[in-house]
């Protein structure tokens, strides 16, 4: 095991009926910015359960925060909450909205170009603390400090400080019963490869996060089915909601070593081409685990047999069966696993590889051993 | 599932060298008391480290503080912390060093009789800010926010308040290389019986949570032979740290429904025969569990299954089997799961249990059926 420090100091409150408790946990003298996405909550009945329960704040709202949270909306965002001189921040929607608030959070009182946080891992001078109400089980960002944001065809990230863990956030599984099919087959494949991408790495005796990490891709994978065709079962929906939680809040990958080429070959996809980040990542990791399958090959051994139940008559055919069910999974959830689905072919592939290995000119994986020519080996692969 | 609050602020710092630390994260000009058990830190490099790192801060220290840590010694403590006027308290240790330096840290502002934090569920007032140096790994003390104090006869509890988690805990597994066998065994049971005390309860469809505690429990079988014969594993030693943490920092009884019977009926034997706590709880839990195997039933065979891989010809027998397994891993790590091993009987029952009734008039466990009467049909079984 590595050497490791861990800390999560999120507030979690979990089930049914917890949006009324907003009114106790947000400071009752607070400026609440409300900030939301494409206005969903508005039908639901989210929205209304968010300003009941603060009827008794000083609340203003910002919604129209995109699917991958745009800088310049941010931006207006920050406007506003200077102009209204806002003390906390409450996201309420999926990973977009709340990566999109964190950024918010962190710009408000930054002297210089906020830009620079992300392009540059500026120091961010000040955070306004902030909630959330999680909409979308999938990517994690309720229970991290981690925020993933773009601008025109920039796609970055920045986090890791302690300041931009939410103070508290919201997990009601029935505010999930309204989701439409592909975001509920997007946020299980979400869920799913943080998994894999923390644990699907160099073996260095690790079986505590390792059960860990196969408890959370045998539950995302009972449940999926489930949560797909029941729409109003509650269990499954808990089940799933927690599982994504807990698949990126740092307690799986503890000790552990971590890949996230899949990540960042998907953020490019999503920058060029506007895939949505989980079918992205759908995309890139079963070519990528073939690509890399003799150096995870322990790994894939192990996720194999203790995930999918594989024991083929050789190795590598063991190996083969367990990506082939990785991808017959997410197809089985509405998630294609091939770039044609989205009509992307050769030419289009020089641009992408381009703009990874411009992000990241040392190349990716755990071995460092995607560079160019291997990333274009693995896209074409995928067509 | 059940609904739940989350809540787990301990910065953990893991891994070689990490003692180190103790100089960057201890505020600069705080007064620090070090609080430590028999002194077994002095022989073993523990308290060299801590003090070397603490080379540039104002330490005094405690030493003394019992493996059932004694309220009259923690209350000595607390004078020797008022007169220095300590701002900030180490404790150097396992579970009892640290439950009683939580005590600490609450009476030191106590304006009261701190003896109503236990025995009337009083309010603190204020909790000094402490942190923990883990030495044996087993109650998960360094990372939650309970404690139990003895006084006399009486053993009691009191926690669940946010400000008695730890603000660190440093977790070096080079550090148990010096511990005795018999402690190493008690730490394995201890791990393995929080996990049991959270899982082996009612089924409400929790599988994230029972997976998590199987792969504890599987993590503890695994490595427990590496733990007790081999005196430097680094490996074994980590994974066993880890997961006795795990055990009982919050994660796994989370929306979960738990038991606790076994805890409850073992503090009664610490407090009248003066049994460590592991080793009551070994004495109590599978005599418990044979009781209650109708009303556990579900999990029990769960347990069997996911946990030892029995699966005998009628669910009777697959549960028997379990039960027999769990007494023998006790057993191979050193620990009786016999009254006779510590020369009690019949005759010294009656006071058992007349100690567990008058703290627990409304019965014990997930169903409230253990009375009277059942506990001690329940320590008869267990002679």
């Amino acid at each position: 095991m590595n050497n490791f420090s861990f800390f999560n100091p999120v507030q979690i409150h979990f089930g049914k009926q917890q949006i009324a408790k907003l009114a106790q946990i947000i400071p009752p003298h607070a400026r609440v910015l409300l900030t939301y996405g494409g206005g969903f909550i508005k039908n639901n009945g989210i929205y209304e359960q968010v300003t009941n329960a603060l009827a008794h704040h000083e609340i203003y709202e910002f919604g129209g925060i995109e699917s991958n949270p745009q800088y310049d909306t941010l931006i207006k965002a920050r406007d506003l909450a200077r102009e209204k001189e806002i003390t906390f921040l409450l996201a309420v929607g999926g990973g977009s909205v709340i990566d999109g608030t964190k950024f918010i959070a962190a710009s408000i009182k930054q002297p210089n170009d906020p830009w620079d946080i992300l392009a540059k891992n500026e120091k961010i001078n000040s955070v306004v603390p902030f909630g959330s109400v999680l909409t979308l089980p999938a990517t994690g960002s309720e229970m991290n400090s981690f925020s993933v944001i773009t601008r025109g065809e920039e796609k970055l990230g920045f986090g890791g400080d302690p300041r931009l863990f939410p103070k508290f956030s919201i997990l009601d599984p029935e505010v999930t019963y309204s989701l439409p099919e592909k975001q509920l087959g997007n946020g299980i494949v979400d869920a799913f490869i943080h998994v894999l991408e923390q644990y699907l790495t160099n073996d260095i005796n690790t079986p505590l996060q390792d059960r860990f990490a196969e408890g959370i891709l045998l539950t995302l994978i009972d449940e999926a089915p489930k949560v797909i065709e029941l729409k109003d079962d509650y269990d499954s929906r808990a089940n799933f909601m927690w599982a994504a939680t807990n698949a990126l809040n740092g307690l799986i990958g503890a000790g552990t070593v971590h890949d996230w080429a899949t990540h960042m070959i998907g953020h490019e996809l999503t920058a060029l081409h506007g895939i949505d980040h989980a079918r992205t990542l759908a995309l890139v990791l079963p070519s990528l685990l073939r690509f890399q399958k003799d150096h995870k090959n322990q790994k894939l051994l192990q996720y194999a047999h203790n995930v999918w139940g594989i024991k083929a008559s050789t190795p590598e055919e063991t190996i083969e069966n367990a990506i082939t069910a990785t991808e017959d999974f997410f197809n089985s959830v509405g998630v294609p696993t091939r770039l044609k689905a989205y009509n992307i072919g050769e030419a289009e592939i020089e641009k992408i590889v381009a703009a990874v290995s411009k992000h990241h000119p040392y190349g990716l994986s755990e071995h460092r051993n995607l560079k160019s020519q291997e990333i274009q080996s693995i896209l074409k692969a995928a067509i």
